[in-house]
């Protein structure tokens, strides 16, 4: 099937009946999913490979979808940034598409043993992986995230039901009809990626109380979002909060690893959930170091907002009001609080922090481990910038985002963390005493 | 403390408001729970063996508080299979307490490394357990229960709430106080193990609604309380379905084993999860090996309900409605149905098995791999019986209860699956480029 064909197959008319249409997904999906559980690696592999090659081979069409989103989006008057996370060219195509060929060259988390064991009774034990089954993604209008998630999706087994932002949905029409030529070359069903066909926001609320056909919904995007989510799901979620990120900086501090890890963590990137939003500062060494840290910071082009401590040592700073510390920026903002040692930063984290990730700087590695202990957070780091908060960045190859919650999947999700298990036991007729 | 003591600042009088004690107990398992996430291996140990010494010294004002419940269970003309699983003596107490001294006995979960890999920018990544918090645990009036989630609770750090059986309030009543006599000896908080002090069923719409306070909720019982726990928790859950367990009897069996395992799945005790519910015979073995497996199950006191294809091999048989492919008996009845192989038996106990437990008896590897991969449980067995599906029978030393959910805990449930993990990651300056 060329990508032509397959696009004539996604459907362009919005169903009429959006519970119904949410319905028959949610059982193809189903459906699928029991056939990709089995689905040798080979075949998901040249799925995804196939797919890659459907989006280079038919880059024009992607991009006069695409071009239907933007000008509908400018015509709304959107931000800049927003229009900026939907506009896609050839490069950002050819980025896509190897981000699948990437995917396809992790390995696959299905049927790996995580663990065996035999019992004196002469039980041989088996804790092997297995998908999770359907998969349910809640994003907004960044059209790569269609394929990222897709492919996650696909790599570890499980059906996936994709639901974008209203703004992505030709852009993302076209990059899943690239996943059907990919899927079908590769002789699986198309039901393993699917597109939710309709803009209507009700399409969410079915899929959120979908939990015989839905094992998982991933929601990312922004706290309006996720609070819904989390409020009307049926089924499970893998929360994805924001990322409320500090680094305390240690009155045993080397200062230089001090201010760079401070600028990395800020302004590296200020729109990652990796992103650092409030510093602390030991008050024994505020004195020395804050001012440092502050016209670094300042010099980088970032905005400080203190706490009366630290306004005291830098008189440039605004001052910080208590909203401040449960405030992610996004920006090149940051609070600034002055703590006692690291006792007070670890009050100060578990106080106000989305438990995402969190780093001390220091030379003294009592106070090091204290933090990584204590600290409550998905990844707590010491001497490094919390902008490593990335599944890429731990080796995972490809994540489809951050959790802050702590059932099942905690810090980056990958193909990996879309498993669950079985436990397989053979034996030769032992029955139980 | 004493147990004296102890109880007497357990709460005696039911709160007059539901929701405000609620939220209490809430808030004190929270911060307790933070404290429990970093006490030592050797507090918790003190703590289980200080609660089961407790347990053993004040046996008396234990049955007094059981006879208690018992008088009201007998007055309300509860079912004597419910009265028995409420009725507490002094070998059932022991039994308890040692129940306490075995989870002492485990290793603690908390902090293991679970990997650790170094990245070549020399980051130095680690995968660490941790407790995950609160857990609300629902469960009947089955007063050993009391003592097994709290003290599995404690041994892996997290904080409990327990609402048992309102026909065993006062019994684990004095459980907890002498568990809670056991916290006070090892400089732990009392709050780590609190019961709900109400039979008002209102408080357990509180507690699945309280999700800044309680981590995961695992209810234990029977469908409708399952069935209302997943309906109205904002509160993630470990499901744990009825038991729809089945064993699958080959073309290529060992007749001598099909039969040892049919009849110990099914009779070795009928009211636990893993007892068999569905016998599914092999159509090209049937008229050979279902009349000598039927005659066995009689002789042993079960009644069978076949299909007509089982009925016509065996005519002693009480002919089987669909309902029956879905029905947990817990007792000495057992549905019958004659499959096509393999292949008849996945698709049988996909469709109407719970995910829990099922096992296949045959010499013939072939089959066996196929039903190992393909029938979606929790437990899948080759030639042992679906009796085995209990935590202690897969060396975890003690379990909470059998999750048939995907996320998170799957099959047994022991301290190890009521962790969570956190990534600690060492640099030395490491900023990201």
């Amino acid at each position: 099937m060329t990508l032509a064909e397959a696009i004539s197959t996604t459907a362009t008319t919005e169903p009429e009946d959006v519970a119904a249409a949410m319905l028959a997904i949610g059982q193809r999906a189903r459906t699928a999913s029991a056939g990709l559980a089995l689905a040798p690696t080979a075949a998901k592999n040249a799925a995804l490979r196939g797919a890659a090659a459907a989006m280079r081979q038919d880059v024009d069409r992607i991009l006069t979808a695409n071009a239907e989103d933007v000008a509908a989006a400018r015509a709304k008057g959107q931000r800049e940034s927003m229009i900026d996370r939907l506009v896609l060219d050839p490069p950002r195509i050819d980025g896509i598409a190897s981000g699948l060929e990437a995917i396809a060259e992790l390995a696959d988390p299905v049927g790996a043993v995580m663990a065996e064991w035999t019992r004196p009774n002469g039980l041989r034990f088996e804790r092997r992986r297995v998908p999770l089954g359907v998969i349910g993604i809640i994003y907004e209008s960044r059209p790569n995230v269609t394929a990222d998630a897709g492919g996650l999706c696909l790599k570890s087994g499980n059906a996936a039901i994709l639901r974008g932002g209203s703004e992505s949905f030709h852009s993302s029409g076209a990059l899943v009809a690239a996943m059907h030529a990919g899927l079908l070359e590769a002789g699986l069903s198309v039901d393993a990626i699917q597109l939710v066909p309709t803009r209507d926001r009700a399409a969410v609320g079915h899929l959120l109380r979908m939990a015989e056909y839905v094992d998982v919904i991933v929601p990312r995007g922004g706290r309006s979002l996720i609070e819904r989510v989390q409020a009307e799901s049926r089924v499970p979620v893998f929360a994805h909060l924001e990322g409320l990120c500090h680094v305390y900086v240690d009155g045993a501090a080397d200062p230089d690893k001090a201010v760079a890890i401070a600028v990395n963590a800020k302004m590296r990137r200020t729109s990652v959930c990796g992103a650092a939003e409030t510093l602390l500062v030991d008050r024994a060494a505020a004195p020395d170091l804050l001012p440092r840290l502050a016209s670094a910071l300042q010099d980088a082009g970032c905005a400080l907002r203190g706490d009366a401590a630290a306004r005291e040592l830098v008189a440039s700073m605004e001052p910080a009001t208590e909203a401040d510390w449960s405030t992610e920026y996004l920006d090149a903002v940051l609070s600034v609080a002055v703590v006692d040692g690291v006792g007070g930063a670890v009050a100060h984290i578990n106080r106000w922090g989305s438990h995402h990730t969190d780093s001390i700087v220091t030379e003294d590695s009592g106070a090091a481990e204290r933090f990584l202990n204590e600290v409550d957070s998905a990844i707590v780091l010491h001497n490094a910038s919390t902008q490593f908060a990335d599944g890429g960045e731990f080796g995972m190859g490809a994540e489809i985002g951050i959790s802050t919650g702590r059932m099942h999947a905690r810090g980056p999700v990958g193909a990996e963390q879309l498993t669950s298990f079985k436990y397989v036991v053979r034996g030769d007729g032992q029955i139980r005493p």
